[in-house]
């Protein structure tokens, strides 16, 4: 079967994730407080439920009992945010997450036991900036724990000497995706191609072996 | 000379940018109505001025005279929003972003000519949806306009091919830069490495290209 979600707040975020959990096929529970919210998913996900989150004899008359992940995307309440954390918990729902105000927050929500917090604010804010001063290709990817996909900048010495000649495989641990040079973008690099100063590289590699290099690159 | 940036509307969004372009060594200049907000960010931005941004003449007085590029960081009060770009055009700073709300405040901005929007709670509620659906792995990341990074499911009758068997290249336009098996992740992929039904490819291409695919797959 099919897993089943519940999102506890129905802001802009919690709103994108439960229509977008329900279009990619899987059953989600929508709850918010504000009638006007749920007026605005009712259709957009399986179940649209008004209640307040904070009251575990309401969740417990809902009937949370089947689903398998619950996400917690109400932060601008804190107080609310824990409430509704703990009586998620109580509930033994398998799998929670949830949205966090800011790294206080977040390390609360941590302490409490939740596994992964999202800060789609602060890490939206980081990924702009990065945008806005690199020639506008886009900074961090996260594949798994380990392994990462960034672009950087080309050090002043690898100007002029090919992808073979600089081995960064070997050397680094990185594999080069694409090579960004003005407009330019290269998606399909080989092993001939030379890199020039000023060039962009998006690179795939270890997390580790990439802090290195950025750390080596002097920003 | 370094790039000068304005940030007006210290959220946590409008915080997290201004906070993050200084860091990167650029000159940034954080506005909002809120003394709490500037009190906050005076030690992590070069300049923190606590102002209405609707308001032109206090805008001219602050000096935005030298700015190469401003964000418009306000999202829930539209008007105010919408007010405080037609002011930073009329002052004629070169380069204008803004954070939309939703979908049809971004419309309307985009109307009133700003190039680049951004809706962060929207976009990290889709990527965190295909996060939690997908085996945690990242979805689509935008290169430049017309290249992506997106993961997709290896098609049934990819299984037990080889990816020089499969010609990915040159049928479907894409470079296979990861294969993602249960928890397993290969970072180095190697023509002669096979494919099983399960397997996630991490992949670069041209986005129609890919769009063709994420449709094959039927997802
Ligand atoms: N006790 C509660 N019970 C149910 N829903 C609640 C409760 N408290 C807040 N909410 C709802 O959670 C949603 C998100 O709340 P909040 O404003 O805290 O989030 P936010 O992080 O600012 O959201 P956004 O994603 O829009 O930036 C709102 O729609 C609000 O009505
Ligand atoms: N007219 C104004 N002049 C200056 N600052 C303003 C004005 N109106 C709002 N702000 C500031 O803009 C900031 C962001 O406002 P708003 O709450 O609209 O954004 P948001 O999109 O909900 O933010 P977040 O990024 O936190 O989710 C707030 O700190 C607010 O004080
Ligand atoms: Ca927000
Ligand atoms: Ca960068
Ligand atoms: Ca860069
Ligand atoms: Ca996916």
């Amino acid at each position: 079967m099919m897993k089943q979600f519940a999102v506890l707040g129905i802001g802009r975020f919690g709103f994108s994730l439960a229509s977008k959990l329900y279009d990619l096929g899987y059953d989600v529970l929508a709850i918010d407080k504000d009638e006007e919210r749920i007026k605005a998913i009712a259709d957009m996900v399986t179940h649209a439920v008004q209640a307040d989150t904070t009251d575990i004899d309401t969740l417990k008359s809902i009937g949370l009992k089947n689903i398998d992940c619950a996400i917690v995307s109400i932060a601008s309440d804190i107080n609310a945010s824990l409430m509704t954390v703990l009586n998620v918990q109580e509930l033994e729902i398998p799998e929670i997450y949830a949205k966090a105000q800011n790294e206080q927050h977040a390390k609360v929500l941590h302490k409490i036991g939740i596994e992964k917090v999202f800060l789609p604010e602060r890490d939206m804010g980081k990924r702009v900036a990065h945008y806005m001063v690199s020639n506008k290709i886009l900074d961090l990817i996260e594949l798994d724990p380990e392994h990462s996909i960034i672009e950087i900048n080309a050090l002043e010495q690898w100007g002029g000497k090919s992808l073979q000649d600089l081995k960064l495989r070997i050397k680094h641990g990185i594999n080069v995706i694409a090579i960004k040079r003005g407009d330019e973008l290269n998606i399909s690099p080989v092993a001939t191609d030379e890199i020039e100063a000023g060039d962009i590289l998006v690179v795939v590699g270890d997390k580790r072996c990439l802090a290195k290099i950025k750390t080596d690159d002097g920003r």
